[in-house]
This record gives structure tokens, sequence and C-alpha cells, in this order.
């Protein structure tokens, strides 16, 4: 017999995960195993390997202290190392001993949920949401997420304007749901007056709100958000004295023309208020390194850092893959080239995938960043309702022996979206959305038919 | 403002990871740091070094899925690879399917409390038992320790037949509580009808019981127990339906003449009778990597097993540190001559120590594993309290320079005992026992004057 929260996090397991490994277990290949899956499940960089395989090569090999007793939640010189590479992404100094490396985002997700919140405790998330942060926020802090769903639109995001032809192209432009979204642009967009009405609600209901999540890059949806969004989020937040996680663990994949903007930002913390805003980051996106399980969290606050640490010490990272990762951001040359280029071929991924699905009259949310687009199927559901999404989903998982996952497991306010990855295998991205592709729409019409977001209107608050 | 259990987790910081980080800030050094710390409270074997040193430098350069997802707790590869190590150590074939791997022994500690336990439940220790123990067990899963004294001749071990000379002369032959132990010999030992009587006591109070936790060799005190010992505490264990954790981190590291025997030899499992032991190892303390973060448990029951998986979640491993290991793991002509000659270099380092010891007149209890030797300066204080014990770690620790840690941080039934560690740099260990002999004696007798067990008459229980 196992205990109470035990039994709890067994009944559930990451569906992400599960949807993953299956699929990896019987890949595809045109000719050895042709009913095998193709895999466009998992946000996996899979266009770098060439890049890195001969810069891991040619690691040194490790001295005594690479094998050592180090500090749990980090080595002193990781820790530097990592300081002086985020603060060239966050544009501003950062001190190493106020990062906190875990062994992954998921465990650092973990910590700071467990620092912050007692069981029952309440972390607002915009909706739809990275799946996992079900179980990375919830599964051993207690705390409860609430979402709030954001439409496309609200989020503030747009394609990439230099591929604003195609996106309108794809997009069919429109809005999502029909409503206008006149009351969302503008500075600060409609993800803080969202936030703001949830955390106003909560506290008439008398709920423990003790922080906002959100994926920074956008994931499922790839938005890219302005300093003023931001802003305007970390300042409703610090209204209501909540805290804000900033997952931005795809910092430096966005390939769009606005540059990333991160939580610790000047532009953004500018407003002060007391705001506190806690940075996640991990070498598994932007480095395309997701088996080195490096997540590292930035504590400024003392009180924070010290818990943080505490929970630290139960998931610690080897000091043989941080002295791997200190040289490499040490060649800062290399990284900077490596970073450029992956960039540049994410963006080609991402243009050559979109271009299939609009060929395929598949519409989908233009994004900037990531490494999936946000298809909308609504018009292929037998009905508008999650059933039928799940059952499309079983199709194309069974039938097609395609790995896709849909929106509600990123809890997507609406069903009939779908997160398709494109940054793997050419191939195999191809012959996974000619299949999606050929599969017939719905009969009826109905409000699948709708035509999806392209919000270009909101374009502008990423540029300043 | 952090949650009540992270205040509660960073107001008990682990001791003995403070004062070996404070040491290690500040290391002697015969010429360039006189002043600096001897550190001989850090249990790790320093011994092996070059013979690690070109093994690692010769590890293959890492393959795509060494840097992609793997499963969380542990990658096929090597999950095959320990299995078949450890079935080795073990005498029995376990199933790679079976074991978890998760970031460190500390967290695989923390994962199967978690498992068997609710908040409350209570773990038995014998004591003095390691001092990790604490926060390992409790601090997240939030069971409570209850320790149960043990004496070390009650442990049942003995000193190394081949240097049964030398630990007659060093142990000053006799019982340590003047009590005779006459009632703890024999099959199966004091330890489990201490464990019985402990559990016996428990059921009475309505205090639920989960599991039996102890290090197997021990630790602080090197005891290598024999079969029937371990399965008279697994007998009494399943006869009131308490769980066995067995954290066989030190399995490799035995140099006396009896051999290991683990909780899952096939002596011990025998008993049967629905027990439930589960094994913990890692490559901390064999292999001389604890940097390394990599700890296994092995969970053959499908239940806790499933629950053991989704803890390991938070806290993964690094698939490159994996992939080293599993290579040098699969090199087993290297890793039997690398574990023969580290047990030698231990053998004389323990020797050499304990001469030094008998030299200055300060007993201890003879032990046949473990990078430490448990040490008597009950007669080295001023009163025979922990207060008194505390002022003379003090003093070692800030006069003399020497880190070594207090019984009191091992939970030792009284006080006046010191773990001093020896795995280290043989001057160093040389001059920290120099120091530590050069302190007067308290004035008066009293208690500390007793002399030490050696407990050789239960010397036999180990070679069956």
């Amino acid at each position: 017999m196992v205990s109470r929260r035990a039994a709890a996090l067994t009944a559930r397991p990451p569906a992400i995960a599960a949807a993953h490994f299956r699929a990896q277990a019987d890949p595809y290949h045109p000719r050895r195993r042709p009913g095998g899956y193709l895999n466009l499940g998992t946000a996996e960089n899979r266009l770098v390997w060439d890049l890195l395989r001969p810069r891991l090569a040619a690691r040194r090999p490790p001295g005594p202290a690479d094998t050592q007793y180090a500090p749990l939640h980090g080595a002193a010189d990781f820790r530097a190392a990592l300081a002086g590479f985020l603060g060239g992404v966050c544009r501003t100094e950062l001190d190493p001993d106020h990062l906190v490396v875990v062994s992954g985002v998921s465990a650092a997700l973990d910590v700071i949920a467990s620092v912050l919140c007692d069981p029952g405790d309440v972390i607002i998330v915009p909706a739809p949401y990275y799946g996992s942060f079900d179980v990375d926020l919830t599964g051993r802090s207690g705390a409860r997420l609430l979402p709030v769903p954001v439409r496309p639109g609200q989020a503030g995001a747009a394609g990439p304007a230099g591929q604003a032809g195609q996106a309108g192209q794809a997009g069919q432009a429109g809005q999502a749901d029909g409503t206008g979204a006149g009351d969302d642009t503008g500075a600060g967009g409609g993800i803080a007056r969202a936030i703001d009405r949830a955390l106003a609600d909560a506290r008439r209901r008398g709920v423990t709100v003790r922080a906002v999540a959100l994926a920074s890059p956008g994931n499922p949806v790839g938005h890219v958000y302005g300093a003023p969004q931001l802003r305007a989020l970390c300042e409703v937040a610090a209204g209501y004295g909540v805290d804000v996680i900033a997952d931005e663990i795809y910092a430096n994949s966005v390939f769009g023309p606005a540059p990333f903007v991160s939580v610790l930002d000047p532009r953004v913390d500018a407003a002060g208020a007391g705001t506190r805003a806690h940075l996640l980051w991990g070498f598994a996106k932007d480095f395309g390194l997701p088996g080195f399980k490096v997540g590292v969290l930035h504590c400024p606050d003392p009180e924070i850092r010290a818990a943080a640490r505490a929970f630290a010490y139960f998931a610690p990272t080897s000091t043989d893959t941080q002295a791997v990762l200190r040289d490499l951001l040490g060649d800062t040359g290399w990284v900077t080239g490596f970073l450029a280029e992956s960039r540049r071929r994410l963006g080609t991924s991402y243009t050559r995938a979109t271009g299939m699905l609009t060929a395929a009259g598949i519409p989908f949310v233009p994004v900037a960043a990531g490494f999936s687009v946000w298809a909308d199927l609504r018009a292929w559901l037998a009905a508008p309702t999650f059933a039928a999404e799940h059952a499309l989903w079983e199709r194309i998982f069974e039938e097609l022996r395609v790995n896709i996952l849909p929106g509600q497991a990123f809890t997507a306010p609406e069903p009939g979206w779908f997160r398709i990855c494109h940054a793997t295998d050419r191939a195999v991205v191809a012959e996974g959305l000619r299949r999606i592709g050929g599969l017939p729409r719905a009969a009826g019409p109905g409000p699948a038919a709708t035509p999806v977001a392209t919000v270009a209107g909101s374009a502008g608050l990423r540029r300043d």
C-alpha cells in the first residue's frame, strides 16, 4: 500500500510524456517501420544535432572538482556562467548567488510552487497553458491551478512581420470567437485584464491565490510577449500581492522579428511596485538538450532563495553535466552562432510546416517562437465537444499513426485545437502533415467552421 | 512570504552539508593555507581519483539519444547496466524495469519515504544513524523518525578479523555501557530485538509505523550486517506489516574479510513472509563520484514502483551522466579491478587512521566498511552531556581547524562520540588526527572513561 499522496500522484500520469514514450518506442521509418508513429507531439528541437555533436565531443575531461560534492543548488562556477549568459538574455545584471540550479525545469516549477504555496493555495494560469504545469506546479506542492481562458487575440501576439503574407493567407483572418477584440488591444493587452478579473473574483470568493504562472514565449501557442504586456501583468499581480512565475524556457527560440523580452527586463521591472517575478529557464529547448535535465530558478529574494535551496537539495544536478554546460556557455562565440542558427532553422521549419497546413486548408495561429503550431481542426470535429476532440485525436494517433497533442492537454478553452511540433526531421513533419491534411472535414457546419484569429492588430505591442 | 512547509524545511538546514561547505571553502594547505580547515567530516572517497581520471577521460562522445528525452526514471540501457551490476552485488537476478533512477540517494530516500508515508507516519531508525536521514526521509514526505538506540555491541559487527590485534589494542575491550550484551548475541543479533520492542511499543501507543530504515553497511559506524541479522530484521518488520528501507550505498566499500550481504540476498529474502525490503544504492561512495548525483531504488512491487516513478519525475538524472556510467559499468573488467583496489586502499587508510588513534589513546569501534571511524572522545568531555559534546566539537572545529562530526549529528544515544573520515589525503588525515590527539583529556573520571565495546563475540554472525 502506498501513501495517499503517492496514490493521488500515480493516478494522474503526465499525458504528454505517456504519448511521447509510446510514439518513441515505435518510430516511423519509410522502409523499416512504415507502420510506426510519426512523432509531432514532443517539443524537442532536433534541428541542431549537427551543431551540438562536435561541441559536445570536444568536452574537456572532468577534473576532480567536477566529480566531488558541490553546492546542491549548483556549483559556483556553473552559476557564474549561467548568470553571464542569462544576464545577456534578460538585459540586466544577474547575481550568480541568486540562481538555484535543479534537475530540470519541471523540478524548478515544483520548487517554486512548493516554496510559494501551501496545499490548497491557488496558482492562476492563462489557458491554454503548458500541459505539464498540472503535474509540475501541483503534483508535489499540493497547490491548485485556476485556468483563466485567454483568446489567441487577447494574448497580444502576432505572426512574424516578415511572414505577414503567409500569416494572412494561412489564418483566414478574423476573430476566433466572433466577439471582437477591440477591448483587448493597447498597452498591457487583454491578458493582464483577464488576470485582473480572475484575481478580483478569487478575492471575492476568499480563494488564496499565491501566483500567476505563464510560459513566455508561450506554449502551446508560441506568443512573444512585449514589455508593456508583461509590465501590465506584473503590475496587476503586484496589486494583489501575488507573485509571477515566468517559465522562459523558449527565451532563445524566437524566430520572428520582435525580440524576446524577459520578465526581468528593466523595461518590465521598472514598474517596481513590489512585483515579485520568478524567472525559470533551462537547456532543454534553446540548446536542444532535454535529456540533460538542468533547470534554473532566479531568486533575488533572500527568503525565497533560502527555501528554494532547501528544496533543490532533493533534485540536484550532476556536476559532470554542469561542467559540460559551464564550458559550453563559456564559449560565447559558439553560443551566439549556435543560437542564431537555431533560430534561423526554427523559422524555416515553421514556415515550411505552416505552408503545408495552408495548402491543406488547415487554419492556425501565427506565432513567432517555439517548436510548434497551434492548429485549428475545429472543422474536423464531429461535434464541438472535447469528446469529439478526443475521438479525433485517437483517430489521428491510432489510424494515421501521428502523435500530436489535443488542446484539452493544454486546457484549451474550446475544443478542436491541436499542438503540432515541427522542429524535427523534415520528412517526418511532411509525412505527418500529409496524413492530417488528408482527413475529411466533418459533415455539418457549426462553430468549428469559425476561422482563426490572426490578431495582427496587436503586433505593435511587441516592438517597444 | 514562503509556504509553511518551505519555512519548516528552511529552518533545519542539513548540519553535515553546512560544515562540509564551510571547511571546503577554506581548505588547509601546509604552506599556502596553514590556518585552513582539515576536512575529516565529509564521507568522500578521495583515494581513487588516479583510477577514475583516465576512465572518465576515455568517455565516448554522447550520441543523440544521450541528449534527448529519456524515461524520467532512468534510460533503459542504463537501468540494464545497473541491473547487471547490482545483481552481482546482491547475488540475485534483478529486473531493469524494477529500478528507478533519481538524482542521488538523498532523492531516492525522499522518494521511498514519500511513497510509503503520509505526513505524520513514522519510520524507525536504529541509532546512531546517518544524519541526513532526518532531512532525506522527512523533509518533503512529512514522515517522522523514531530513533531506536542500539549499542555498538547490539549491531553485531566486529573489526576486520585480520586486524584483531589492532582492534583489541585500540578498543580496550569491554562493553560500552557495562550492562553486558549476552542477550544480544546469536543469530539475528540485538538489532532485530530492539526494533521488535520499538514496533511493539509503537503499536501499543497507536503510532503508525510504515518502515524501518538503516544504512547497510552502517554509517556512521561501519558495521557489516550478516544474513541472519538482516533476515531477523526483515522478519520482525514483516511481522508488523512494516517495510524495510536499506540504504546500501557503501555495499562495495567493505574492506574486512566478511563479504557484504544485501537485503535482497536470497539468504535474507528466503524468509519471505511478505517482507518488503527496498534497496537503495548510488555512485557517490563506492565509485567516488558524489557529484554525479545518481541514486537507484529497487522496486519489485508494481504499486510502489508506479508511485516511485511518479516521484522520480521531479528529480530525474542527466542522460549525459547516465551514458557515462552505463559505459563505465559495461567495462566489467575495469569495474572489478577498481572496486578491489578501492577496498584495498580503504582498508589501508582505515588501518593507518586507527593506528594513529591507538597511539593517541583514543578508543574507537572497530569496523569493516565505509570511510570513517567512530571515535570515543567521552573522556575528553567536560561533562557527560551533549552540550559538552557540542563545546568539544566547536573547539575542534574553530581552534584545531579540524572538521569532524559530533555524535549528536547522528542521534548517538550517548554524548562523546565523533565520526572521523579517513578516506582522503593521507597528510590531511595525519595532521588532523595529530591535532585531535593533542587535546588534553577532561579532568574528572566518570562515564566518559568507560571503555568502548569491541563486540568481538558476535563476529561470527557475519561469516555465514
